[in-house]
């Protein structure tokens, strides 16, 4: 079992020993003993949980920038849906790479994924070392069964699951009430019963589908609509929640589910902005993430927890609403505690996730609140070195064969270039 | 006179050459030849304009992460007059120098400053060779005369004027409506016309702001006001422009005023979102600027845009409002524009301030579009050259004196800390 000693490192304020065994943090504080690998922090740096990133479609990276600023409709139908449909396997896990080196330079070890040929995503996770939770995604034709695409892609994921790593996650993914029938819907509540698998499923992220479901349901909300199929349960992870009603937030807040808050993105596809306050104040669990690379357009948890911090100010007019505390625990400690991973908190027996962040950067100074300059004010360049599940993932900056993955990357991108 | 010679750079998608004699950009194109620095990109890096800080209060990096999520009237009387009142110019100097160091990593060459003993900043300005426009603050008390503080102040400042570099402006800087009176705002007005100084105030920042301004003026809006005493002008730069009529906006177009955005500390102190939109039709000049750090709480002209970008989009629901292309243009060309600084486009003849962008950043592929990826992805760890008039200010991420600033700012804080 490997070790490593983190010396001279800042926790909670004050001079520490870090000590990973393994997989986990074996012990904080005492004297430094030998260990496999050292890191001298010199009292420069601070440890800190990493983010989870609660939802996201990792391949997207490879239309980051391909159209922005138009309409959603003319986005999806134009852009985004004929360039999807020439992507291969490879193609997608060459994509997830990419955000997969974004993420880990902006201190991300998790990401809870949706996408086209999940097994694509899943290698991909599986070769960085990351922690990924990568969804069977279903999406219904007009006939309300699977798509073929969507069968086939489920096919190779569960194949690929027999011999899974504990860093990896395999959800149901049914992608939206507007794209999956009831009747698939009951499928997949019971298939997740019986398999054991979470629900990941986009909900109430635009004004338009709370009024067509309520005029197709007999009024209901999206929320009551899918709690009445047996969706909205335990560590549910809802993507959006943009438009929820108070009694939303309780059917939420009561099953335990958990509300995946995606400011940037909702910001810009004028989707609306959440409501952080009414959803913490009903008692809901609250998770943030990055959404895609095409509607953000990048994965830096930094950015998105200043938007949600921000958007909890504008949304109430309160600039109390969305403290830096609340922000940082929503986009670490319950981001981990969604997926089930015992991390999030730097304590003994806990995985051994973390971040050392420079504390050298100007943008850390002054430097009263490392939580309020985390949230407000530090971009990826203050994370030093990564941790995840007792690997070192990046190492003052560096992320061995990242240039081959940028490399990549690119070379794919000219497929799509050349129609452009 | 020095020479840089910029060799396989990316300039508008191709690779190119550009040329730097003295001040200024002497060849775009064309075989590279001999020069005294030679900075080799292999087609790796971008050249694009630098950013413009339209609207600043440097040295309150030193009051960053002091007080957040707060009341602004608590945060002002508890917090912020308290401790700013035991700053010396000294520490002024070592705060606007702490900004400054974090605008270069960042992209920035220029910032129009409003703050306590000026003279400290416009030091720190010529000390780190960056541009700056620095204002004789003025502030009045319940008398209606200039407050003692600021009169010592400006002072300085004047003596310090005689000699200045061409980087360096000195404006006029009453703060607000709120703070001075009517006479002193007309002996402005005239004083700025005698002395050929540019005009800088905070205006229409709040509703509070225009409903007090409505009710003790006859009706008129702070512009209407303003402009009956002459201070809304060609090249006044007004800071916030939160809450604007459509007469609002006609004035300050017709006036060739210009508009001062800083979305984040608008959002983080629930002010309300300035209308890009409506702005831009009306024909106003717009630039953008980041507010001081206690407020925002960084300096990062990338957080700033894509929040540009994205309160454009929410305050009008439309996803075409604040397109990359016109965000990344008042961020650079017209924030120089509004300074009189012939810059902020890379052309043969134009004042040489640039940035080199490193394309290998995994934030930066999809590479479709350097102006959206500019906009919406990149972070300040895309910025690997800095220069500034004709100067290397960061090469490589890397800026001389960086660590004695960060730990001489850090030694000002510690006077603060201890009261905390």
């Amino acid at each position: 079992m490997s070790s490593i000693s983190i010396e001279n490192v800042i926790l909670d304020g004050k001079n520490t020993c870090v000590r990973i065994e393994g997989n986990r943090f074996s012990r904080i504080g005492g004297a430094p003993t030998a260990a496999d690998t050292v890191i001298d922090c010199r009292e420069k740096m601070a440890i800190v949980p990493p983010f989870y990133n609660a939802h996201h479609h990792a391949a997207m990276t490879l239309f980051r920038g391909y159209a922005d600023d138009m309409e959603l409709f003319k986005w999806l139908n134009e852009y985004i849906w004929p360039a999807e449909a020439q992507l291969s396997e490879d193609d997608i896990c060459i994509g997830a790479k990419l955000a997969i080196v974004e993420m880990i330079r902006s201190g991300t070890v998790f990401f809870n994924d949706m996408y086209w040929q999940p097994a694509g995503t899943l290698r991909a996770a599986r070769e960085m070392k990351v922690r990924a939770a990568v969804g069977l995604m279903t999406i219904c034709g007009a006939d309300g069964e699977l798509l073929p695409k969507c069968r086939e892609d489920n096919e190779r994921l569960l194949a690929a699951r027999s011999d899974l790593p504990e860093l990896l996650i395999v959800n149901h993914a049914p992608h939206a009430i507007y794209t999956v029938g009831e009747k698939a819907l009951r499928r997949i509540a019971g298939e997740a019963d019986e398999w054991g698998l979470r629900i990941h499923i986009h909900v109430s992220e635009t004004a338009k589908e709370v009024a067509d479901c309520r005029s197709a349901h007999g009024g209901m909300t999206p929320v009551e609509y899918l709690d009445s199929l047996g969706i909205i349960r335990a560590d549910a992870v809802l993507a959006h929640c943009v438009h929820l009603t108070d009694r939303d937030r309780e059917i939420i807040a009561k099953r335990g589910a958990v509300a995946a808050h995606m400011p940037v993105s909702n910001m810009k596809l004028c989707s609306g902005m959440f409501d952080f306050e009414a959803a913490r104040r009903a008692g809901c669990r609250v998770a943030i993430g990055t959404d895609g690379a095409s509607s953000n357009n990048n994965l830096s948890m930094f950015d998105e927890m200043k938007f949600a911090a921000l958007t909890a100010k504008a949304r109430t007019g309160d600039p109390t609403a969305g403290n830096a505390a609340d922000i940082l625990n929503a986009a670490t400690a319950e981001g981990a505690r969604a997926f089930g991973i015992d991390a999030g908190v730097i304590a003994e027996g806990k995985l051994a996730d973390a971040l050392l962040i420079d504390l050298d950067r100007p943008c850390m100074v002054g430097d009263y609140s490392l939580v309020s300059n985390l949230v407000y004010s530090a971009d990826p360049s203050v994370v030093d070195t990564v941790i995840c599940d007792g690997e070192v993932l990046m190492r003052s900056g560096v992320i061995p064969g990242e240039a081959d993955i940028v490399a990549a990357a690119r070379e794919v991108c000219d497929k799509f270039r050349r129609r452009n």
